[in-house]
């Protein structure tokens, strides 16, 4: 049978930041929930676009053509090749939606692993 | 400069059910709003995944595999090639995310046209 996720369902099965949890898979691409705190460290996805959709809390988005601020049921996608970090001075949860692969840092040695839940 | 896109201020701007309206695009995909009430034809991708995140309301998927319930938060991907139909008895609103030019119907002569808001 299929079955839905629920994404506060998810997110409550975990406390860690920045460790993205795989909750799906679409046409080649991870649905993944996070929690963010903090900042990330700046960095770039040079061959793929990256989903911020802002679930709880409040998130900005630095990047190299300027900042964004979202709040929950807003979403940006940062375009391939744009340098950018995460800050949710607050706390946050977000849907982040990219290529199954892609490293959450921008850099296969210090991403966080795939994780499915 | 970058803006962010707030998904029930887009849905504040039209009443059309199912009638995508694309707020975004993500890796060749559209990023779309829609207003379900009632049901869609049965039918088919054969070609993509469809992504769908209710926002509001409930939402019934109804495919060949069996059928799953979504309320506000959950989120379900039909996979390529199998038939279903969106039912929302009582109208809801999703977040939708096809590859661009994915005809809503399955079927091009059929289909809502790419609205972009």
């Amino acid at each position: 049978m299929p079955t839905v996720v629920n994404l506060q369902a998810k997110l409550a099965l975990f406390d860690e930041v920045f460790a993205p949890r795989t909750v799906g898979t679409f046409n080649g691409h991870d649905l993944m929930v996070v929690k963010a705190r903090g900042a990330l460290d700046w960095h770039v996805h040079p061959d793929t676009d990256d989903f911020f959709l802002v679930l709880d809390g409040r998130l900005r988005l630095e990047t190299e053509e300027g900042n964004v601020e979202l709040a929950a049921g807003e979403l940006y996608v940062v375009p391939r090749g744009v340098r950018h970090r995460p800050v949710a001075e607050d706390g946050c949860t977000i849907l982040l939606i990219e290529p199954t692969g892609t490293p959450n840092t921008g850099d296969a040695a210090s991403a966080a692993p795939r994780r499915v839940i």
